[in-house]
């Protein structure tokens, strides 16, 4: 029953998100800029930030309207982020979402600023003119820049070029994918919790689930480029033994980190009851739909 | 007289600036990310767009505190576009403010991440926890997201990737430049304008005089890359013409481009007349010095 309700509000929301971003990313870019941004951008991807920033907003009764705007930011910046680590010069990946990537389609100089465009647009699409109280606003720019800036997503991204063919402990492997997933994760539940009201206490819940949430879903995700293949991942599976990458996999074995990935899970929905928060049900199910997946 | 104060005004912003940005643009960023970032941001540049935010700050009389932090944002999204503008998918140029281009100093994963977290850097700059009135720090934010964007900066590079090798018109070659140089320049004189108080009627005149001085600028990069040497300009000469790239040059002849250049600084120089603004003086010999400069 209520996984019922959870996919009906997933598909609801799913659709709110794409018809937001098809407003927002505009074709009439010039000089076929806003085709690249489209087709890097619109029908495809699973929407977990999205997901993420809604529900969280639901759980502390935010206003729906800056949240949504707050959850198409979030999907510009991890689609711009996933365009420019595709490209030759950084992991060069030709599959993405099922699709070739953008720079394959439209060629390295389009996709690279297709990704910068994007990255922009986010920012305006945080910043209307009127509708959204400019102190949340503020807000919600701070901490998208934050998490995907040097210090968040884009650190993440300098330790893991630098990683290649490197030994990392389990505490580097942490502190690489908080940066370059979790906080961007994390900073997804935590933008739905500031269109809304929260205590210190409730606020400090939700950034314990958001932060075991997103170790879980980088450990979920190093099984699963070792476990499926690429048709069902929809990008090239494999990638990191061949590149030779330290992964959860490669440093702690495929059963002790499908273990620490059930254990991520049990810390994120612990931390929502320690919430007092009532209505987190979404979020609880996306925890599990996230070490559930299979791709 | 005027002059000596003019320069004194100028040495005075610029260590401002320097300063300002030494602090932000933080060398801990992991992996040397925070290194090759402050590689592209610190120590060169003419800094063009930090002056004009605080000549026109000064103009209006609006907060130093809120300008110097936009100043740095717009400073922050013209180096990462230089850096990503500069890579071998772009325009493939090896020197830039007098020392080799970000990517042959770091290599391009390095040059490319690091542009994007200038990127977000910039917006981070403008969004600071205290100390800024909220709806400010909202529309400086809305206005560098457009300026930058897929309408913009962005778009206008798109514009330019797809002109090499063909025929623009003056009026295609006036988009391509308004969007790719000019909305950044004249959004740096509108978001220091944006730090104080105007009437619509000033508004609208700084918003002209920062379009002329937009477009006198690159008319005037337009003949110095013909007339100057590399080692004059700190960046490759005669790139333009190799790329086959239509420039003002290229489409009206030297001498009707350097007339042209005259008779934008002649509008800037009227729109300040018209803004009844008494204290313009700096954006008036800023003005002079774009249309003047030798590199």
């Amino acid at each position: 029953m209520n996984m019922n309700r959870f996919d009906a509000w997933v598909h609801e929301s799913l659709v709110q998100v794409e018809q937001a971003l098809d407003a927002w990313v505009c074709p009439e870019a010039p000089a076929g800029l806003g085709e690249a941004m489209r087709y890097a951008v619109l029908g495809a991807g699973k929407r977990l930030r999205p997901l993420l920033v809604l529900a969280a907003a639901q759980a502390v009764r935010g206003q729906y309207a800056a949240a949504l705007r707050a959850a198409c930011a979030v999907e510009l910046i991890h689609a711009y982020s996933l365009v420019h680590d595709d490209m030759p010069c950084m992991d060069n990946d030709v599959l993405r979402r099922g699709k070739p990537t953008l720079h394959v389609a439209f060629g390295e100089a389009k996709a690279m600023l297709a990704g910068d465009a994007m990255q922009a647009l986010a920012f305006e699409v945080l910043t209307p003119e009127t509708g959204v109280d400019p102190l949340l606003q503020v807000r919600l720019c701070a901490m998208l820049a934050r998490a995907s800036g040097p210090e968040g997503m884009a650190g993440g991204q300098a330790i893991d070029l630098a990683s290649v063919g490197q030994q990392l402990s389990r505490e580097q492997l942490h502190d690489m994918h908080r940066r370059k997933t979790g906080v961007l994760l994390q900073g997804s539940v935590l933008m739905g919790a500031a269109c809304g009201q929260t205590t210190p206490e409730q606020w400090q819940a939700l950034s314990d689930y958001g932060a075991a949430l997103g170790v879980a879903f980088q450990v979920v995700d190093d099984i699963l480029d070792v476990t499926q293949a690429s048709d069902v991942l929809g990008k090239t599976a494999g990638k990191d033994e061949d590149c030779n990458k330290p992964t959860f996999v490669s440093v702690m074995g495929l059963q002790a980190a499908s273990d620490y990935a059930d254990e991520l899970r049990q810390r994120a929905q612990a931390a929502l009851q320690a919430s007092g928060l009532e209505d987190t049900q979404w979020l609880s199910l996306l925890a599990d739909k996230v070490v559930e997946r299979q791709h």
